[in-house]
C-alpha cells in the first residue's frame, strides 16, 4: 500500500515588476509568484522516482509566504493518506479538505485558505492523473458522467442545478467524446492573447505586438483599460489599425469602476465593436454586472477572482454576464470548476479561461479541453487566454501554434516547476532575489516604461 | 516624534471544544481562538508604559497559525509609521493596507488577509482612541460628520449610497448625538444571548438556561437550529415553555441548507414567530437568501460571514433581507462596518451585531453603541448578541446588567488580553495545551454531551 508521505511547499517568486509585464490599472507592478506545493508518495514508478503530485497558487508578490503557509496547514490532512483511496475518490478528498469546519471558518470557500485548499486539490488530480499515465484534460474526459458529477460538492447548487439535471446534460454529451478528442487532437483548442495590451508598454510596443500576434494567427487580442479614457481611445485606435478589420479586440478593466462609471467608460468605447469587457467593477459585485450589462452594448465578462461556485451561479442566475472566465487557481480546484462548468453549460455561458501569471496557461488549458469533450461540447466562440511569459520553467510548456492550445500528451496537470527554477527563485533565499537586493538601482529596463 | 516600533502577533486558542462549547449545525468542535496583534510606539503614557495598540481575528481553531502569518506580514506596512498621522487618518491607513495591489490579489477583499488588515485596522483604532483618552465608541461618536465619512472607502458603493448622501444622513443625525450619548449611558444597549442555545447541549441545560436568561433580563433569545427538524421543534417547544410568551426567539442555520430546504424548514418552524432566521444557507448566496425571504414568514438575515461591504450592499439591493449581524473581526476592521452601518442606515434595516466568540462582544459592543449616537440613531428592535464565553481573559471585559451592555469606559476598542491569559493559551507552547496533550483522554466533561 502506498501512501502520501509529505507535503511540501516553497515560496516562488518571479520580478516581473521589473519590466512591467503584467501590469493593469489596478496591478501597476505585480511579481508573478507562486506558492507551490508537492505531494511526495512512496509509490514506485517506471522513471525510478517515486510518483508525486503537483500544485501551485498564483500571486503577484506579497503576501506569497502566507498563501504558502496555508498550504503547509493542510499536510495534517493529506500526509499518511493511502495513494489508491485518495485518487480514486477525488470528490471525497476535496469534501474533506473543504469541509473541514475550522478552516472554512477562515473564508468560507474564499480567500487564501481556500486558494490552498484548491492548490491540495490540484495536486491530487496531478497525481491521479499522472497515474493513470494520462493529461489531465483526457483523464476527466474519459470518466464517466457518474464519476464526474460525484466530484461536485453540490450544496448551495441546487435551485441552480441538481446533480440529476447535471448527470442528464454528461450523459447527452457523452455520445460525441470520441470525435471531439480527435479534433482536439488534431486542431487543438483556441487560445487569445493579451501579451500586447499591458497598461506599462509603450504605443509602439503594443502596435508591434499586435501586428505579431496576428501573424501568428491569434483571432483575439485583449487590452487592458480603465486608468485613463484618453489614453484608452487611442490604445484601441492604434490596436485596430494594427490588427485590421477581421481581428477580435477584447478590453479588461480588472475592478477599476463602480457601476455608472463603467457604463460610461464603455459606452465611450462603443464604436470599437469590442469582443467583451472583462472585470469593469468588483467581482463580488453580481447586481453591479447585471446593472453594467443592461446599460451597455458590450458583453460583460468576469471570473478571475470569482471565488466559488456559489458567485457563478448567481451571474448566471442575475444574467450579469454574457461570458466567464474561470481560473485553475483561484477556487476549490478541479473540482470546484466542474461544478463552475456544469453550471455555465446549464445556463448557456461561454468561457474564456483566465490564464497567464505563473502555470495558469499550463494548468487551466486542461479544464477547457475537458470541457470540450465531455461537457459544454463546443469550441465555438470559446478561447483560452494565452500571456508568453514564464513557461520556461515548467517541466511540461504549453504549446502554442496557430494561435491555438495544442493538447498536451505528459501525464499530469502541468503545474511542475523545473527543480532549478525553483531553487533560482525561491524567496527571498534564491540567487534571482539576492542579485535583487544588490542591483536593483541600476537594473536595465529592456523596454522603456510608461 | 513618536512612531510604531513594532507589530508582533501571537497564536492564541482556547480549548473550548472539550466542553461543546460554540457548537452549531456547522461547526461540532470549535476551540474558539484569537490571532493576536499588538502595534507597539515609543510615545510614552501617564502609566509610564509606552502606548499599544491591540487587536484580533477570531477563528475557531485550526488554520489560526495562517490568520496570525497574515497579521505579520503587514508589519512592514506599519512599522516605522509616525503615530501622529496615522491616528489623524485612519480613513488614509485602511486605504494603505487595502490597495497594497499585491496582496489585494490574495482576496480581493475577502478571507484570511481581509481579515488580518480588519485586525490591524481594529488596533490602529484601538491605538488612536486610547491616545484620545477615550473608549472606541466614544471616540467615533463625537468624530464629525466629514471625519466620519472620510474614513469609508467609497469604492464600490456609489450606486446604492454616495459620499454625499453619507454627509447629510450624518448631519441630520447629529443634532441628538448629546441625549443618545445620556441616554447610552445611563440605560446601556440590548444584548440578546446565545448562550443556551448550542447544538451539543442537553434538554435540560437548555430548559434550565433559558430560564436563568430571562431572569437575567434578556428579551432575545437564539437557538442553533439545522440538523434534526425533529430536534429543532422539540427543542424550540422546551425553550417556549421555559421562557414565557414575552420573550422572543430567534434561530440560526449556520449556513446548512440550501435554498429549498430552508424554506421547508422554515416553514415547518413557521407557528413559533421567530423573530429571525440567522444564515439559512451560503453567506455568498445574496440572490438565495432573497428567494428563501420571499418565500417564508419569519424575517431573514445574515451577515457574521458576509466579507465586505460589496455583499452587504447587494444584500440590501435584493431586499435579501430584514436585518443583519455584522462583525468586528470579519471584514477589513472599523472603517468598512461603518461604511456598512451607513449603507444599513440608508436601507432602514435593523443590526443585531455578531458576537461571542473570542473578544467579539468586547470590540462590536463599540460599533453599536456609535451607531446609537451617531448613525443610526436608533436602538428600537435592535440588540447585541452576547455570549458568556472567555471574557475573563480580557483587560476590559465586557459588562452585562439586567440584559444589556453598559457602556465601556477605558480607553480603547477593548481587544487586549490578559497578559497571563496570552502566555497560556499561545499555541501550541502555552501551558494549557502542553496539559491538553498529556490529559485529553481523561478530561473531565462538566456537562454531558449529547
Amino acid at each position: 500500500m502506498a501512501t502520501i508521505t509529505a507535503l511540501e511547499t516553497r515560496d516562488v517568486r518571479f520580478p516581473t515588476s521589473r519590466h512591467l509585464d503584467g501590469s493593469d490599472a489596478m496591478n501597476p507592478d505585480p511579481d508573478y509568484s507562486a506558492a507551490y506545493v508537492v505531494l511526495r508518495t512512496d509509490e514506485p514508478t517506471a522513471s525510478g522516482e517515486p510518483l508525486c503530485g503537483y500544485g501551485l497558487v498564483f500571486t503577484i508578490g506579497r503576501g506569497n509566504d502566507v498563501q504558502t503557509a496555508a498550504l503547509q496547514t493542510l499536510a495534517g490532512h493529506v500526509v499518511g493518506m493511502d495513494v489508491e483511496a485518495l485518487t480514486s475518490d477525488l470528490g471525497g478528498f476535496s469534501r474533506h479538505l473543504t469541509g473541514d469546519s475550522q478552516l472554512r471558518w477562515l473564508g468560507p470557500e474564499k480567500g487564501v485558505m481556500h486558494m490552498a485548499i484548491g492548490g491540495v486539490v490540484n495536486a491530487a488530480w496531478d497525481l491521479a492523473s499522472r497515474r493513470a499515465g494520462q493529461p489531465l484534460w483526457r483523464f476527466i474526459a474519459e470518466m464517466n458522467p457518474a464519476q464526474l458529477v460525484d466530484c461536485v460538492d453540490w450544496r448551495y447548487l441546487s435551485d441552480a442545478l441538481t446533480r440529476e439535471e447535471a448527470l442528464a446534460m454528461l450523459e447527452e454529451a457523452a455520445a460525441g467524446r470520441a470525435e471531439r478528442m480527435s479534433e482536439l487532437e488534431s486542431r487543438g483548442y483556441p487560445a487569445y492573447t493579451t501579451s500586447p495590451g499591458w497598461l506599462g508598454y509603450s504605443d509602439e510596443k503594443l502596435a508591434r505586438l499586435c501586428r505579431e500576434a496576428v501573424e501568428e494567427g491569434y483571432r483575439t487580442i485583449k487590452l487592458k483599460v480603465g486608468l485613463s479614457l484618453e489614453d484608452d481611445l487611442r490604445r484601441l485606435q492604434i490596436a485596430r489599425d494594427a490588427v485590421g478589420p477581421g481581428v477580435d479586440l477584447a478590453v479588461d478593466a480588472n475592478q477599476r469602476w463602480d457601476v455608472a462609471e463603467a457604463v460610461e467608460w464603455m459606452n465611450a468605447l462603443a464604436s470599437y465593436d469590442l469582443a467583451w469587457i472583462e472585470e469593469p467593477t468588483s467581482p463580488d459585485d453580481v447586481l453591479g454586472h447585471a446593472a453594467i450589462r443592461r446599460s451597455i452594448s458590450t458583453p460583460v465578462s468576469t471570473g478571475e477572482h470569482t471565488h466559488n461556485r456559489v458567485m457563478f451561479k448567481q451571474l448566471f442566475q442575475a444574467e450579469a454576464v454574457d461570458l466567464i472566465q474561470i481560473d485553475a487557481a483561484r477556487v476549490g480546484g478541479v473540482n470546484e470548476n466542474l461544478a463552475i462548468l456544469l453550471l455555465a453549460r446549464k445556463f448557456g455561458v461561454r468561457v474564456f479561461p483566465h490564464a497567464g501569471g505563473v502555470g495558469l496557461c499550463e494548468l487551466v488549458q486542461h479544464l477547457a479541453m475537458a470541457d470540450f469533450v465531455a461537457i459544454s461540447a463546443s469550441m465555438e466562440d470559446r478561447a483560452v487566454e494565452y500571456v508568453d511569459h514564464l513557461h520556461e520553467h515548467f517541466t511540461a510548456p504549453v504549446r502554442i501554434a496557430g494561435g491555438r492550445y495544442l493538447p498536451p500528451t505528459e501525464p499530469g496537470m502541468g503545474a511542475e516547476l523545473r527543480a532549478q527554477s525553483v531553487e533560482e527563485h525561491t524567496y527571498p533565499s534564491g540567487i534571482i532575489w539576492r542579485e535583487d537586493a544588490q542591483t536593483t538601482a541600476t537594473t536595465d529596463m529592456k523596454e522603456p516604461a510608461r
